[in-house]
């Protein structure tokens, strides 16, 4: 790819300031980790103090879901008009040891996306968004459950944030030390981490039986 | 342990309000979470707005240390005096798969701390928090480094969060569906997840054969 076609920051906000190179602004990035990652760390302001709640999400397309109950608090302050919010998504993949306790570090990959989520009215759409969280977490899954009634639907929160300022963060590679300490005899390296799936537990109310699907079965980290 | 015993809230904006049976707030059980979770979410109102970032963290009795460069923007706000912070970290245990797509959830552990952080300024505790730091990623690294130099300890920005205001939220166990869904004949249950090491992955300038140390190949989530 020529220099030119490398994607800019879309905002001051979302401009990486420490660490430049590991700065990302390609979509395709931004989407591969949202995409990935499990959970969601979202943060509102609350009386002027900042709220960073775990949550589930979904990406489709260049809208990144969040849901919850109605009453959710923090997803309520975030569906007020004009709010802004920040939503960030990271993965861990391995630990970076280095010879000096300074350069030790992590690699990860993670996604910051920024801006004023709004409300999902529309059933449509939020019949939509709720079947690609099912689907986000267990790809396959949507399929083999009940769809949320009108009372299921009434109770859930549905927020739409737009994919436009975002950025990327990525840390790939062997510890930097610096050259004079090669020399001391530590081990240097990277643990890679990975999410692995343990075996399925059959929720006991379940008839003896019940085969575990493939979309169970299958499941692995996205990347 | 009798009712009178269990921990209340420590402020109103610790109670968890939503599935007030998953909340938490014996210190034990956010320390736990603190020291297992890999990566803190670090929340800062910037301009009014909220910031969310990934960052590495270490508990020492009832503080919360966070580091990173001193020209860290969220970071030196959070050092700000009097600035507010929300430090959320989360551990991800397993997929709960309903037989409605409502039910879907997680098994999660997840701790929030909020305050006012303060800069770490005297450089015995500074150092003491860069290693516990080192030794929160990987349980007896720090004796196997070398210690940070003036320069480095110039370079970096460590600031002390007291664990006081803090909570935790937890969700255990298969997915709760409707009766009437029990019978659609769709398998439900858990995928549990958990965090697995793989080969350490020696860094290319490592002398040819260089063992690798115990504290690197026995490395397992702290739970």
């Amino acid at each position: 790819m020529s220099d030119d076609a490398v994607p800019e920051a879309p905002s001051p906000r979302t401009t990486v300031r420490r660490k430049r190179d590991r700065a990302d602004y390609d979509p395709t990035t931004v989407e591969a980790i949202l995409d990935e990652g499990l959970v969601c760390h979202l943060g509102v302001v609350v009386d002027g103090a900042p709220v960073v709640i775990p949550t589930l999400h979904a990406r489709s397309g260049r809208t990144l879901y969040l849901h919850g109950a109605s009453g959710n608090a923090a997803l309520r302050t975030a569906a007020t008009d004009g709010a802004q919010v920040c939503a960030t998504v990271t993965l861990i993949d391995g630990l970076v040891l280095a010879r000096s306790a300074f350069h030790h570090s992590a690699n990860y990959r993670s996604a910051v996306v920024f801006g004023a989520a709004r409300k999902v009215e529309d059933s449509e759409e939020k019949e939509a968004a709720l079947a690609a969280l099912v689907e986000h977490i267990v790809p396959g899954r949507d399929e083999g459950t009940r769809a949320p009634s009108a009372e299921e639907l009434r109770s859930t929160l549905v927020i739409a944030l737009p994919i436009e300022e975002a950025s990327a963060k990525v840390r790939t590679g062997p510890p930097i030390d610096e050259p004079e300490d090669h020399d001391l005899g530590h081990w240097a390296g990277v643990l890679p981490l990975t999410v692995v799936p343990g075996e399925p537990q059959p929720d006991p109310l379940l008839p003896e039986g019940t085969a575990v699907p493939d979309h169970v079965r299958s499941w692995r980290p996205r990347r």
